[in-house]
């Protein structure tokens, strides 16, 4: 994906070979502004306060942190330490563990003086292939959205999606957004529904990307998509996931539910995008899932351009970061490997 | 009702017996700040501009706007202007119309040197029979949660609210809130989760009135409430309504829809409290309500303590301020003249 012209992933190395530079998205959409990670340590505090976000962002820096943590100790003791350090800072998101055991894996059996290069590699493979995947996932939404166009007979195609699963939540191309890039590229018309996403809005950072692509879109509050779902001005909903369980519970930003329920009442057809590293079959239902209820500082003070915040109540706040869309609710899983109906068929292609 | 410990109602009239006084509602909750209203142009102006809001709060600010232009101009021409002034500052007010023309019919017959001092009256009238019909709305409403509270034990009722149908939007007690304060005042233990109400966060004004009368309450963005109800923790939901129409579909601020939806997937009861002023047997379905489209700044500025204001998003955005819950996801109207639960039940003992 590109800004300002320029094609760019959402983390790259240093000009050393060996530290990764990466949006701190804390800053965006008003400033790009890029950071250094150098230790396990820094990866940590780049997850836990969300300068970085999304599933498979959080699971390449985490393998990097992972890399990081052993150049200092690469002892059993040092891998358990970083290990854990990285895996407190997101309890919700399954890429980050998945990330997190597949370095290990490979660095366990090594003597200590290969671990750090080794896991560090890994990373890099990590990351080479949520490009890889999102592409695929490009290629396999391009064709539900193709279908919509052409049923339309070319009028643009209503597109609703809350948070961001963009470029910036993963290496390249994004989840959700993946498809929307695709059929863009493709000269398809859309226009896409932007949630806003409280309490981060994040909805603010999928719009910055659609801008720089050129994809025409629409802010809204996220109260808004009933509506306009009542007056079938949305076409489709895709939304990215930090976790689908077994039975094709799909876990997503809070809020998600609430769309999927909306989507269901007016037939429109709602899909997860997800790559696979997402799909956790280990984990029976939704209701197994823990859900992380982060600060109430998040709700009551909003942040906005140049970084200053507003206090929008002073009132007791609960924040629950993430909800559970029922896998009754879901059209179709959008993966690497195709499109999955129902969480049968989502681990019949996952496993192939 | 109270603010620190003194009985207030939402307006009153100034020392001079004449012009009246509001809180401004921008100001709150950061600062109580009063304005006097005596003309009909401050009167357009406080409602164009939500210094005052609430169907009931409305239509009452536009009955004394009616007695201010009549003073200045007595005339049929002049009623004509008035009225038209004040009907044309928000379409989708059904109480703005019902006010205005009940005014109208009082006056239009009287000798023009008649006609402000009748219209005063009737506006003075129209306020009196708002405090009466919201303390009527409070019991039929406690009868509600009473019942919660008896198959709960008494544990605290979780009640789950959008927007502001509170005192500060009625004359006095509130549509929505009535029930509260009056099972508060009961006894019964109460929690009351607050929905922010983007883009204008009428929750801050929800959680104020709650505070200041002591309800333990929790203030949640908008997308929270799905998560909440699918973990059991809301017993019911309680709104207000800006119109329901004849098949008893309802029209509230932008997002009630999509609670409502959330209610009935948990068997979570859903209840719209309304005086019978908000009932349009008129308008035959939602599809007949024109849903005001309000400016993008709403969206893309919030505001917060001291009226400072934060830009989220520079974005092209999208601002209906309204959606339409059907009928059948009601579980039942809270009116002045009991609870009714379906729309011919609502026609029938707001007939009586």
């Amino acid at each position: 994906m590109k800004i300002a012209g320029t094609a760019t992933r959402s983390i790259w190395l240093g000009p050393d070979g060996w530290s990764v530079g990466i949006f701190d998205q804390r800053r965006l959409p008003w400033a790009i502004e890029r950071m250094t990670l150098r230790s396990d340590h820094e990866a940590a505090i780049a997850i836990a306060e969300m300068a970085t976000r999304g599933a498979p962002m959080i699971g390449a820096v985490a393998a990097y942190g992972l890399a990081f943590g052993l150049k200092v100790d690469p002892s059993d003791a040092g891998l358990a330490a970083s290990f854990e350090r990285l895996r407190a800072t997101r309890p919700t998101a399954v890429n980050l563990l998945w990330a997190l055991e597949r370095v290990r894996r490979v660095v366990q059996p090594l003597p200590p003086g290969e671990r750090a290069a080794a896991a560090h590699a890994e990373a890099g493979r990590i990351c080479d292939e949520d490009v890889a995947m999102n592409a695929a996932i490009g290629e396999a939404g391009l064709a539900l959205i193709r279908a919509i166009s052409a049923r339309k007979g070319g009028q643009p195609v209503n597109i609703l999606t809350h948070c961001n699963a963009g470029w910036l939540a993963t290496v390249d191309w994004g989840t959700a957004t993946a498809p929307m890039y695709r059929a863009h590229d493709a000269g398809i018309a859309l226009h896409v529904w932007v949630d806003e996403t409280r309490p981060r809005n994040q909805g603010a950072l999928t719009a910055f990307e659609l801008a720089e692509h050129g994809i025409p879109h629409s802010y809204i509050v996220d109260n808004a998509g009933g509506l306009l779902m009542q007056r079938g001005e949305v076409d489709m909903v895709i939304v990215g996931t930090d976790r689908v369980t077994a039975n094709g519970d799909v876990c997503n930003k809070i809020g998600t539910y609430l769309k999927a329920l909306a989507a269901r009442a007016h037939d429109v057809p709602f899909y997860v995008a997800l790559p696979s590293s997402t799909y956790d079959p280990a984990t029976l239902t939704g209701a197994d899932v823990p859900i992380e209820e982060r600060s109430g500082e998040e709700v009551s003070a909003v942040t906005g351009e140049g970084g200053q915040k507003v206090t929008v109540t002073r009132s007791p706040v609960r924040n629950p970061a993430f909800d559970i869309t029922p896998a009754a609710l879901v059209t179709g899983f959008i993966t690497e490997a195709g499109i999955a109906a129902d969480a049968k068929a989502l681990a019949a292609i996952l496993a192939r």
